[in-house]
This record gives structure tokens, C-alpha cells and sequence, in this order.
């Protein structure tokens, strides 16, 4: 039950030019289903990405750093969901390889310049033989506008597609920004969502790639969480063709390239929004948001306690304003220093609490009102900094049990 | 749904010499329910807690440490149900004091030589009203052999009652350990459990008594988990009154230091686990042991990282053995040199996974019928070191989101 968010239009999904998609049924977990997908890169595009920070990183993930590292250009990506690759030691590396291998072949490049991906259950053998059998019949379904089938091709657990796209002007050009994701279950990014494409045709100095793409994470995947879980296969991949034409973007501090940024960023966070949105058994899109706190980085700590609390997720989905829970949260965040008798709690207009206590003009039903939205803004304010920060996440319902108790079955 | 755990026989509750508790109802939060608590303490006993590391914790707690430092020498103990007096800022503290003022007018004591203990909803008004009007009622109940009502009239969402009572000889004596503490949820304690009271007859060193309560905490109320959240009103007190007339203990290393030791050790975890049995919709206990880590420290954080993760409880919830998301806890615990291709995993007798992969001889039908039981072991074998550390956990279930979404209504 995805809160605010419908399948995205075909039409409003533009085509990146120099990049074609083709998806097939490979019958990797399920048969009759579209679980494959080639994505195909124009000579000479750009590539960079981020991927998870979890210790248990999956095979494929372990190859894309690699490829990426190996400087020969990447021309192809190969996605299945149904099957995760992690956990699956020596033996997923070598799967995952074999299909770089294979869609190399076909394409007539190096296996490093494809870049694999997988997604589902976890320590399972990879199907690669599967995989590559169904390679040809993606090759044969290439093109251009293909974003909203891959969108559905990539869903595990979701369950509506994800896909954004902008466009905008530079150096009287149009370029394209679009891109896709999905998440619904184990997510809490950290340096990167489950899995995320964005690309565009905008010409992007090699150097600038990188730390644009970091930032747009950092801003949009790095900042939701639905069950604190980081998952093994967290990727965030960003292309640039770099065919719209117009003089190379070398900083994001010129007119144009704050105007590709935005643009980027804006794309990235409507796709992350939409994860937590389309969060297994969501009922509530919640906004947190830490204000006057010492860092960002403390800010951030106590946003993903309040994020992270089963009672507090609770309270949401049963629309209960428990707001003590909130502050339980902050407590225990782990800032040593905090001093309660500082703290104010606001959902959305509602003034909780007060200096650490409930507020004295604080009604029960203010409280109620805002707790029955479907999205609600929680702010807590440290009154010890200037520091802030923003994340998203969402309720905790009998539905998120009923998934996850059911998933493989 | 406890798990594995049943009320505890009132007969098997050996009385304290020293110890008296008096129970009645004062209507703290509903009516015609036991919910006020009285325990004196003969003179001359020594007390000693430890308390939660909740920046926001409660007032009632705030007053024990203030008291507990005071010197004055604790001679009784008040705890209400219904409401846990945190979050309300100076307020609170001034209605807990109150109650204090009241119970020492009463029993001829100073307020310092009274400690209070408060648990329930968060961020409301304490009635000390009522629980004054209370006290003497309870006052009048007093007596040895109570442990058992107490145990029920501190419970909150608890569905049983949790105490635990040995004996043991020291130095030609027979000495006793008795205890009761209550839980459910907001169970992440740090420092010490929601609420736990254990006391003792037994002679102990006043230099030794701080040192041993932490020890005991640490190794029981310290090593259990609910659902990550730390209570605002964590606390343990341990009570000797040393009326049993053996030698002083001053050391843990004697013989009979040793014994009595484990006899408070084995209470705590008694009363600690019994929390875990009885969580919020708990269907199933789980032991997560983490072995072969760098440190104590490590292992640990890898033991809650399993012990927390959503993905993880609803698997057991589910008998479902998706073992993968145990893999990917692991990897997210936050050991940045964790090498994944040195895990062992096991549960109970069942080698799961070797070297980071799934093991070769693993059959899925093994680890069906483990995950089926109502108790599982979960080892991890981090291969880094001779460290290791255990956690107590429980699944999460449709219950736990059913219990908080209806907790006060």
C-alpha cells in the first residue's frame, strides 16, 4: 500500500540518448516474469558510482568496483532480480563474472566493461546459466524507451515501479536526466540505495563525475531508511553519454552545472522518496527532521534513532501520538552530552514538547490530527548548534511482518 | 505468548530477612489494578543500582542516582505502574520528589532514604496525588513473603509475572537471593532493564557491593534485547541487608565470594532472560553467540547487529530459514575490516554457512527444522580472534506491532 506514489507514465519517462535498455524473462526465480535486463552505453559514456558499506557485499557488487576501477570504459550493465549473488562466496564471483563474460561476447566487448547486478533472496547460487541463456532475447529488446519496463523489470518486493526523469537547457541544448530504483526491504543506504540508474546525456568533465555522483547519494539515498537493514547489494550507478552536445560541465559552481546538480539531485531524491513510499507495508511517508543540533553528523544520528524505532513506527501506524516515544528515541541516540531540559518536539504545526517536558498548551487531539495524515513531519530541535538533518522513512505495520515472514515462500 | 516460561510458584519465592513489600491499587492509571509497590529495607542495608544511559531518562531516576549519592542510606523503595514519569521535564521531578516527601513522612525517614521507581507511558503528568493517598493502604500490607504480588503489581504489557529466588550456605548460614523485574518492550538496556529488584540477606563489603551489581548487569540485563529501544527508566537495584550474620564478603575471588557471585548472577539472568521469554509478542527465544571476534566489544556489536535486525526477527517469527539476512547483519555491524570470507555461521548443530558462503553441505530441510523451535541458538564465527559474546533476543511477530499500535488504548 504505497503512500502518495503511482506507476510512473511511459510518456513522461524521456530517452536518454546513447542509452538503450532490453528486458526479457530468464526464468531466474520465477518463470513469466521480466526479471532481466540489459542496459547498453554509448561509446565514450561516463560511469560512476556507489555501493554499500555492508562487510558482506555481494558478488556482483565486488565485480562492478573492480570493472569500474579496471579504466576500460563501461558499455553495458546486466541486472536480474530474484536472486541476490550475496553470501554466496568464490563460488558467486565466478557466476556473476560468467555473465559478464557471456553479454561481453555479444556485444563484442571486454568483461569489464559490463557491470552486473543482482538482486533477491540472499545465499543462494546465482541461475547464471539461466541468465545467460535469456541474454540474447534482452539484446533483442533494446531501446531507448525502455525505462518504465526495466523500472518493473528491477522490482523485488515493490510494488509499483520507481522512475523519475528532468529535463532542462544547458548551453542551448536540451539535456535529459532519468533513472529508476527499487527498495521496498532492507534499506537503510549507507553510501547507497538497494538499487538506482540514472542517466543522462549531459557532458560531464571525468573529474567532476565522481563527487557529483557522491553527493546526489549523499542527498537523496543516503538520507531514507524503512527497517534499518543495509543491504548487501546497495548500488547507486550514474551515467553520462555526454551526447546532448554542449561545452563540458567542470563544476557544479557555474550556472550550468548548479542547474545539472539540481536537476540530479532532484531525480535521485524523487526516486529515494519513492523506496520509502513503496517501504514493505507502508502506510505513512514520514519526514524527519533534526534542527540546531552540534553536526550534521549528530543531527543525523538522532533522525535515524526517531527512523529507526520500532515503537516510534508503531505509534505511526497505529496513528497513536505516543510522542514520548520520540523522545525516548533522542535519548538514546548516543549523544553523551545532550541535555533533555533543551529538547522541543513539533510534528508538523503541533508544539509537543517543551524544554524536555510535554508542552502546557499541548493538546492530545492536535496531536491526534496530524498523527491520522498520511504524511507528517517530525522536527526536533537541540537548541546546542546550527547543524541540521533530513530523513525520510516510514511506519511499521502488520503488513512489513506479514512480507518479510512470507517473502520466500 | 511467553516462550517457555510460566508464573513463579509464590512458594519457591524465599523471603529476604529484612525485606518487606507492600502492595495496593491507586488507580495510576486504571482502576482495580495492584499498581503501587512499598518495599522497606531493614537498617543497615546496602543498596546499590545501576540506571539507564537514556539522555531522556526519567525523573524518578534522576531523584534514585541524587539519593543513591546522598549517603543518607536507603531504607525504602516505592514503584508505580501506568506512568513513567519521563519527558515531563521539571515537573516531574517535583511530583517524584512528592512522592518521596510522602513515604518518609510515613515511615519516619528522610526524602533521600526513599527511592522511586516509576514505569509506563511517557511524557504524562505523574498523579502523586493519587499514589500519595495511596501509601498507606500498601504500608499496610507489608510483609516478608509478598515477592510474588509485587512481581505482578510492577508488570506492565508483561503477560506474566518474572521472579527468581536461591539460596545458598555461606559461612555456616543459609543466605538468599530474591528478585523480581518486569519488561516487555522498550527493551534495549543499556546499563540495566526496564525495572529489576533483586535483594539479598547476605553480608557484603560496602567496597564491593557497586562493582558487583555492575558485573551482574552486565552479564544478564546487559546482554538482552527486545526491540533496540532503551528505556527511559532503566533500572536494577540490588539490596543487602546482611542480616544473615556470616562474615563480611569483600572480594569475589573467595570461595564464598565466588558463590554468592553466581548465585546473584544467575538470578539476574534468570530474571533478564525471563524478560526476553515474555517480549512483546515473542514466539520464539533466541541465543545469538558471537565467537572468534577481535574483542568482547566487536562480538557484541555483531551479536545485536543479528539481534536487531528486523529481516532477522520476522524470519524466525516465520520458521522461514532465509539465513542470508543473518549474513547481511554481520556485514552492516560496523566492523570495518570484517573479512566476509572468514564467517562460519551456524544454528544450533546445523553449519549454515563456511567461509563467507553458503556451505556446500548445507540442506535447507536442516535448517527448517531448527528455525521450527521454539528456542534457537544462532553462532557466528568471526575467525579474527579468541573474543566472543551472547545476546538474548526474540522474534518480532504480527503481536509486537499489534501490543504497541494498541498500547494505550
Amino acid at each position: 500500500m504505497p503512500v502518495n506514489l503511482s506507476a510512473p507514465d511511459p510518456k513522461t519517462l524521456h530517452p536518454v540518448p546513447g542509452v538503450k535498455l532490453g528486458i526479457t524473462m530468464a526464468g531466474v526465480r520465477k518463470a513469466n516474469r521480466r526479471d532481466l535486463s540489459v542496459i547498453t552505453l554509448a561509446e565514450g559514456s561516463q560511469v560512476a558510482g556507489v555501493f554499500t558499506s555492508n562487510r558482506f557485499c555481494a558478488a556482483p557488487v565486488q565485480l562492478c568496483r573492480k570493472h569500474l576501477a579496471s579504466g576500460t570504459g563501461p558499455r553495458a550493465i546486466v541486472i536480474n532480480t530474484g536472486n541476490a549473488n550475496a553470501g554466496t562466496g568464490e563460488d558467486g564471483l565466478v557466476r556473476a563474472f560468467s555473465t559478464c563474460v557471456a553479454l561481453a561476447r555479444h556485444l563484442e566487448l571486454a568483461p569489464e566493461q559490463v557491470l552486473p547486478f543482482s538482486t533477491g533472496v540472499i545465499m543462494e547460487p546465482l541461475p547464471n546459466d539461466r541468465i545467460e541463456a535469456g541474454l540474447p532475447a534482452a539484446l533483442a529488446d533494446l531501446k531507448e524507451d525502455n525505462w518504465g519496463v526495466a523500472a518493473e523489470a528491477i522490482m523485488t518486493t515493490d510494488t509499483l515501479p520507481k522512475a523519475a526523469s528532468r529535463q532542462l537547457r544547458i548551453g542551448g541544448k536540451t539535456v535529459t536526466v532519468t533513472g529508476i530504483s527499487k527498495g521496498a526491504g532492507m534499506i537503510r543506504p549507507n553510501m547507497a540505495t538497494m538499487l538506482s540508474f540514472v542517466a543522462t546525456d549531459a557532458v560531464i568533465a571525468p573529474a567532476l563525475m565522481q563527487s557529483l555522483v557522491r553527493e546526489a547519494a549523499d542527498l537523496s539515498f543516503n538520507r531514507i531508511t524503512i527497517d534499518g537493514d543495509t543491504s548487501t547489494n546497495d548500488s547507486f550507478v550514474v551515467v553520462a553519454t555526454g551526447q546532448a552536445g554542449h561545452a563540458p560541465i567542470t563544476s557544479v559552481d557555474s550556472a550550468e552545472g548548479a542547474a545539472l546538480r539540481e536537476a540530479l539531485v532532484s531525480v535521485a531524491q524523487q526516486l529515494a522518496q519513492a523506496i520509502v513510499r513503496d517501504g514493505e507495508g507502508a502506510t505513512k511517508f514520514i519526514t524527519v527532521q533534526v534542527d540546531a543540533g552540534g553536526s550534521e553528523a549528530e543531527c543525523q544520528q538522532v533522525a535515524y534513532a526517531i527512523a529507526h524505532s520500532p515503537l516510534v513506527k508503531t505509534a505511526f501506524f497505529a496513528s497513536d501520538p505516543n510522542l514520548g516515544r520520540i523522545l525516548a528515541a533522542v535519548g538514546y541516540a548516543g549523544i553523551a552530552d545532550l541535555d533533555q531540559t533543551k529538547i522541543d518536539l513539533f510534528l508538523d504545526d503541533v508544539h509537543v514538547a517543551k524544554q524536555g517536558g510535554r508542552n502546557p498548551s499541548y493538546r492530545e487531539e492536535d496531536g491526534q490530527r496530524v498523527m491520522k495524515q498520511s504524511e507528517i513531519d517530525v522536527r526536533v530541535v537541540l537548541n546546542r548548534g546550527t547543524a541540521s538533518a533530513t530523513v525520510w522513512t516510514c511506519d511499521l505495520s502488520y503488513d512489513y511482518v506479514k512480507i518479510n515472514a512470507d517473502y520466500r515462500s
